[in-house]
């Protein structure tokens, strides 16, 4: 019997994030979500990830400093970039340029765990130099080297901003939904990067493979249907009869429902707040108010929850980043989660291979063509 | 409960091929392999695999012609290939550059059937030409033109002989590897790109999550490591004392088991009759006796079948090509596979998203950074 989707179906044991869909609970290593949005920094958070407990003040420096200094990428990388053409996605971009990452990483093919944990840190720290490079490459731009220090959230929004320091709300603000962004147990793009890796492919080939599977519309594209919905309805008063008409063409609204969670997203919580504090700082209310509406109207009329992608997309929208690297910058946190996941699968492996249930004919003798 | 690495768990239906293991039966749409090995052609196959049932002369003809016209590469993508590192390993080359490719293509986005029929056509036309252009450029050769006829077997050696024309039993021994190759059900690497394309991610995300799976050891790499075994022994009478060895150490022997059949690998047999007639027509039957003597070792000693990896190994050393080019003849052949399966994902889909369980702690509670 087949379990379409694998629907609960058990793929893996696992120590590193727990899901609970009925009480709407996300566990990072043992620690509540809510624990960690409020008072920890993407940093720890990937520490934790990798290590399974939080760093020392020692641990976390060192592990900052690295990040800090893997950040600039090839200089052949950015060649290669700026030879593409300017009107490539930024998903078909980051594909590309991590795939071609390994070429330039002597230890790529090194299978031991110490250079495993090395290129993910590489993997990790370069992925926002890739997706700040490419928006000022195809908008002309040139390219600025990354900060020697800062976090994470600081040096890409410096980066894309061309060189300009960001101001701190924006900081916290991104580090924040990168903490919520990642990890999330075996969603499809994590799943997908553990079936490569259960080859024993290299750690660029299994993240490559989790950058694949993010891009789809039901999984990290989706917090850029979000906002073009959101700019396309345009203003509070228009919500109502936008949502109607969805309802009465069957047709579904993204950022809703949840393949795992029964309630709420406990990820949504953070960034609803978070999006309702950005729209009253910078005087835009108006893209918290329609997305509250909206909200209200898919959970009474359809008992659907708003998800991690809902009160994304109108976060990055107030923090000026353009629609289309909404998708990258989750793939930019979930990074961390991919690489956290290859390298548990790589320590207890066994190849991922299930079955199909066939449902073709059986038994066909070859005819020759001629008598076809 | 976890079944580790999914094995027996039926993860989707599927009408395009039936792996019986119990029986070594392998049936692509409804025809066993062995009716198509003696019998047709990869072209056919091909048209079998996306359709689901054998072509007259007219569609086969007409499947000829798109597959012999959508040959040639962007020239960008050419450039690119151009600019990587000569060393760059072919399954880094081949997974870059079929994400390029979408890049060049306008119809990359489009989720029509019709247009993704399409993009499947140009995947599976395209992907020799980027295997052997990058066995020219590697070793600084001029890359040829696309024959604009002939099949995609014979083209592709054509291609990869910089332009000569190919003998006719070389050009059906490839095709027949090709058609054994094509497609295995639900496979790592077929998988893989189920689960990317699940999420609706475009055709060419889908191949590429397919080929980072297939680049692993345990799957598509395998038939490099063999050839490998093979050179390092050099010679039947040092067969013995090497195998002896390697159970001595309790390494394994790749090219052996398989996760699906109990019995033998129906493609190993045809790989196997093709490894003894060339050897004999080419003065080189060292590489069949070699591994015919470690074969029987094996199989006495551990209980285990030679697979589909072991006497490709040999077959395509004695067609002339080069070691590390045998995981990318697999990616040629299999893309016809991978691709059959993301049109079927489509046709039907549902996210493939499965669960973990977790083993990690609980309820742990955030502490100061000073105070760990």
């Amino acid at each position: 019997m087949s379990k379409a989707g694998l629907e609960d179906v058990v793929a893996a044991t696992s120590s590193i994030c727990d899901v609970d869909g009925t009480q709407g609970r996300l566990i990072y290593r043992g620690y509540d979500i809510h624990e960690l949005a409020e008072n920890s920094t993407f940093e720890e958070v990937v520490y934790l990830l990798w290590n399974g407990r939080l760093p020392t003040k020692t641990e976390l420096e060192t592990l900052k400093g690295a990040l800090a200094s893997s950040r600039p990428i090839s200089e052949e990388v950015v060649k290669a970039m700026k030879a593409m053409p300017k009107d490539a996605l930024p998903m078909e971009v980051v594909r590309t340029a991590t795939s071609l990452l390994s070429m330039y990483d002597k230890e790529a093919e090194d299978a031991q765990p110490a250079a495993n944990n090395r290129k993910a840190i590489r993997l990790t720290a370069q992925l926002p130099t890739i997706v700040a490079y490419w928006d000022l490459i195809r908008n002309g731009k040139d390219v600025v080297a990354p900060m020697k220090d800062g976090s994470l959230a600081e040096n890409f929004l410096y980066m894309l901003s061309g060189g300009k320091k960001p101001d701190e709300v924006s900081v916290r603000s991104l580090d924040i939904a990168l903490i919520l962004h990642a990890d999330h147990e075996l969603n499809a793009s994590t799943f997908a990067a553990r079936v490569a890796a259960a080859t024993l492919t290299d750690i660029y080939s299994a993240a490559v493979a989790g950058i694949c599977a993010l891009k789809g519309p039901l999984h990290g594209g989706a917090n850029q249907e979000v906002i073009k919905m959101l700019i396309e309805i345009d203003s509070l008063d228009k919500v109502d009869a936008f949502v109607s008409n969805i309802f009465a063409e069957h047709k579904k609204i993204s950022g809703f429902g949840h393949r795992v969670y029964r309630t709420e997203d406990p990820r949504a919580s953070h960034l609803r707040k978070m999006s309702e504090e950005l729209g009253k700082r910078l005087g835009q209310n108006k893209w918290f108010d329609m997305s509250r509406r909206i909200e209200e109207r898919v959970k009474t009329e359809k008992g659907l929850n708003a998800n991690v992608d809902f009160y994304s997309a109108s976060v990055y929208y107030m923090l000026g980043i353009k629609e289309d690297l909404y998708t990258p910058i989750f793939a930019i946190s979930r990074m961390s989660g991919w690489t956290a996941h290859v390298l548990e699968q790589y320590a207890n492996n066994r190849l991922i291979r299930p079955r199909a249930e066939y449902t073709g004919e059986r038994d066909l003798k070859y005819v020759a063509i001629d008598k076809r």
